[in-house]
């Protein structure tokens, strides 16, 4: 499937949504269960797409229509959340996360970016020469990647509970060490 | 986290509006797409979990509960959709699966379950010796793996549109032999 931007605001729209259908006001074992020491809990991954609109996808997007001689991305701090969420409400954030993303969307929208300006250079930290098309996929599949993770991790508190099943419900099983 | 009836309730409820949010109205490809040969699209997931409402759940908790002398499951298949919704449109299967839903937690709302009642034994075909518990704890979590396995199989639709990130986006490749 190749990247369209109009297709991919589509889901990127949807997120938010589905974030709230999931999680408002659930009880809180699910919303602050996590897979282990160091993973992020439900609570978390909302915490971190909020990081997201605030620091990461359009900041950088920004960066590489500003056409300067280095588009160079800030660091990406994957913790931020952490300090910053301390004595939030899940339904708080994951109000907060739909209005940032709002804007953000009426914002690349109002671009009306072209295949010229898709086709635009920014330098990541880590990656090196990135196009903007790349970043805006990649803005796609790391919020369908949380989504993923959301349902995993509230999955897996109740691993002890299906008793037999277990080998027939894979998302038990199969990150045992999440990178996600 | 202990199983729960009402919390149980809750995310089951969730799951058709979260689906709806995810796919109602969205293009083709991302509903149709797949991780390969004999693996399931956003749009099978959705038959399949139709049949789950069908077949499966349900019809098994009430074989538990007419506490004959042996208990046992009908063997469930996984392909029935296959054949079933040939022609269907996303957007009836979605509206399908709502109603299905709704009326099977109704069903299973009405029958007032207490611990002893969870305790019941049933047969499975595969497993053996299952507990009604157990059987509705998978429930959840069967749910929670399709949702988890929607979104990663629409993410791995842009594995070839993120260029350098996908070591930083590891829906991309933590399936690579996807199980469910």
């Amino acid at each position: 499937m190749r990247f369209e931007l109009e297709s991919a605001i589509d889901v990127l729209r949807r997120t938010p949504a589905t974030l709230q259908i999931l999680l408002d006001q659930i009880a809180e074992p699910w919303a602050r269960g996590t897979e282990g020491a160091d993973t992020f809990s439900p609570f978390d991954v909302v915490g971190h797409l909020i990081d997201g609109e605030e620091t990461d996808w359009i900041p950088r997007a920004r960066i590489i229509l500003a056409r300067g001689p280095d588009p160079r991305f800030e660091p990406y701090d994957r913790f931020r959340h952490r300090g910053r969420n301390v004595g939030r409400s899940l339904s708080s954030l994951l109000g907060e996360f739909a209005r940032l993303r709002d804007a953000n969307l009426e914002q690349l929208h109002s671009w009306r970016l072209g295949d010229a300006d898709l086709d635009l250079p920014g330098n990541h930290p880590g990656l090196g020469r990135v196009t903007l098309r790349q970043l805006l996929a990649s803005w796609v599949v790391h919020d369908l990647g949380h989504i993923a993770q959301v349902s995993r991790v509230m999955a897996k508190q109740y691993r002890d509970e299906v008793g037999p099943w277990v080998p027939f419900l894979p998302v038990l099983t199969d990150h045992e060490a999440p990178r996600s």
